[in-house]
């Protein structure tokens, strides 16, 4: 289910929406188009950041679900390796080659652990993070059955509301367990303050990060107090990673949307109150779509809706047009607001989606394009890896 | 791509979410599951309904993107045959042994008009949409070129505001460029109103529909004045097939939903004022979820995302429970407002999701369940299948 894929077997149309060396204007809608020279620029300029800053950065793979996406990260970017938030995930970039994976979130269910703890068995160093004492002796049981080591980060709820413990007393009892238990090693702190990453004043995301790093301040001096050393202080998205990087505390970046970006975390500002999607990243992400029907003098119908896409953060923007607008969104259509009438039926158009992470998701391709031209198809590796 | 699969050479984990013959509390989550027995007595009751009014049901298959629950539909249900959205859908089903499909939309690409073109090849009768007289021409060039036959209905826009014409002269004046063309066959009418059936109320949606009967009617009258008779008047959903089956206009259904069920749907009112899912269908679709956190003690988080759902029509409710709530959805979890403290780590859930179409979209597979045994696996044969 997962065996390499040779493409030239592939049909243009039922299979693959398109195949190297086709003009883009060729490419079968909707699907997802990925402007390489972009992407590359943007993976660069997250290393270059992170190498300046004396940062590990360990990108969230959970955003694209590709190997090959991943790899680009290692190769142009330095990046250190792969965090997700899956089991499933993470066993797929295990065998697909990534050798430092964490899960960045909670495994719990006995057969995820067991799982879990057969992964460095395929070359993975492999991390999990931990917010419950009770869940100690159950990985550490499951390491110990396959001879192998997790390592585990006590993950601290530092704002978002969802898992993690909110007291240094609570970490410092979770990583005692964990540094007691055979099979386990301690190895820091999870601490992403995912809720803020999405506010669009940078001081009002400053101001959430500054409560984080109080934390994660006090939480490592307590551990510290105790002989835990922390290898990995990890947390960081891509709209607070320069907060993170100058706490003095973090030293492991997880920026999953920077390479891609998408329309809600294009509209935050920066420092200087510019967009984000305005010089700090390109758009390099996009929903390649037709226009299929244009009865109505005044809208366009084009074939990507919501089995397209997520609109979970807001209906997609057509990149590059301001005369034409995408104004609602369907089972299998988007209607476009035309006033002028300038569509005409088979012309395509990019969609920056809304939300790039499950938009990735409801796709098997990643069409690479390149000046026009098709250079590739990756395909979205895990996809549907959700239980 | 496509080939049959040998459910017991996939690993349960990595490559599914369960085998057939396990307990439901070891099916790994989140997943979808699919209660057969409600299913069952969803599609026979539909059945039973068209076949006391005379109606054909063509059952909506971009609903389930299901080769099995298709079949299920036409060997319990009657159905006569499957609609979808897409050709990818459509040759799906036509691979897959459906041997009468409509897809119920606009086909305007090139390519996929010569897919469309060849799909009586692989056995099925092969029905479309049209709304423009400029893509008639198109679809008969393609059909004589691979010496098929495609028959064409007018799509009218009776009231949901995306393709079809909307007045009896531009039904008739495509129609008879049909009629006229070769490798085409005029086949009827497709008017669907997709934008009242989520309307609460049952005398709104009567309203709506009065309207679409209306001009259906007029259509059909010029058509025959022509002398150009309707095989087919398709339309109705879950939420008005009971008005168009008293029409004395329509003669087949579309109906979908009805045999899952979902949230949004759910709400919507009968003729007594009576919510649809407590009654008239039942919750046959679930996705199964587990709680993965509770290390606040009024807040348990499950593994149920955005990952995992739709949430364009609202949040999934957790069902059969008025104690817990699913308040809050982000990528990879779900917050459950947990009042009373009453969940553990570890229990597993269902939940009703907001829309069911978008929601089976990003799934790989059904787990058919029976009095708490896994029976069946079904994949979501048409997933993906969007270009």
């Amino acid at each position: 289910m997962n065996a390499p894929v040779n493409l030239e077997t592939l049909e243009v149309g039922f299979d693959v929406p398109a195949q190297p060396g086709m003009d883009e204007a060729d490419i079968q809608t909707p699907c997802l188009v990925l402007e390489l020279d972009a992407l590359e620029r943007n993976i660069r300029k997250m290393g270059d950041y992170a190498r300046a800053h004396g940062m590990r950065h360990r990108v969230h793979g959970k955003m694209h679900k590709s190997v090959d996406v991943a790899k680009l990260q290692m190769d142009l970017g330095g990046a250190c390796g792969v965090c997700c938030q899956k089991v499933s995930e993470a066993e797929v970039f295990a065998r697909g080659g990534i050798t430092d994976v964490l899960v960045s979130n909670q495994v719990r269910d006995p057969q995820k652990i067991d799982r879990l703890a057969r992964m460095p068995k395929l070359g993975a160093r492999t991390i999990c993070c931990v917010d419950d004492v009770a869940n100690v002796s159950d990985l550490s049981a499951a390491a110990q059955k396959h001879g192998t080591e997790i390592e585990c980060l006590v993950e601290i709820d530092c704002g978002a509301g969802r898992c993690g413990v909110t007291t240094t007393e609570a970490v410092v009892e979770i990583a005692r367990a964990i540094d007691a238990a055979p099979g386990l090693r301690f190895a820091g702190i999870q601490a992403y303050q995912g809720a803020m990453q999405h506010l669009d004043s940078y001081d009002d995301r400053k101001a959430k990060i500054d409560v984080a790093v109080a934390m994660v301040k006090d939480a490592v001096d307590g551990l510290k107090a105790e002989g835990l050393d922390c290898d990995i202080v990890g947390g960081g998205g891509t709209g607070s990673y320069y907060f993170e990087s100058t706490s003095g505390v973090y030293n492991e970046l997880q920026c999953g949307s920077y390479a891609f970006m998408d329309a809600d975390y294009g509209r935050i500002l920066d420092k200087d109150g510019n967009r984000i999607d305005r010089g700090e990243w390109e758009n390099a992400f996009f929903i390649l779509t037709q226009v299929m029907s244009h009865a109505k003098a005044d809208k366009a119908i084009c074939d990507a809706g919501l089995k397209a896409q997520s609109v979970d953060s807001g209906l997609p923007v057509i990149f590059g047009r301001d005369d034409v607008e995408y104004v609602k969104c369907s089972d299998e259509h988007g209607v476009i607001a035309d006033p002028g009438g300038v569509l005409a039926v088979g012309e395509k158009l990019r969609l920056v989606p809304g939300h790039c992470d499950p938009t990735a998701n409801v796709h098997d391709w990643y069409v690479g394009v390149r000046g026009g031209k098709v250079e590739t198809l990756w395909p979205v590796s895990a996809r549907g890896k959700a239980y």
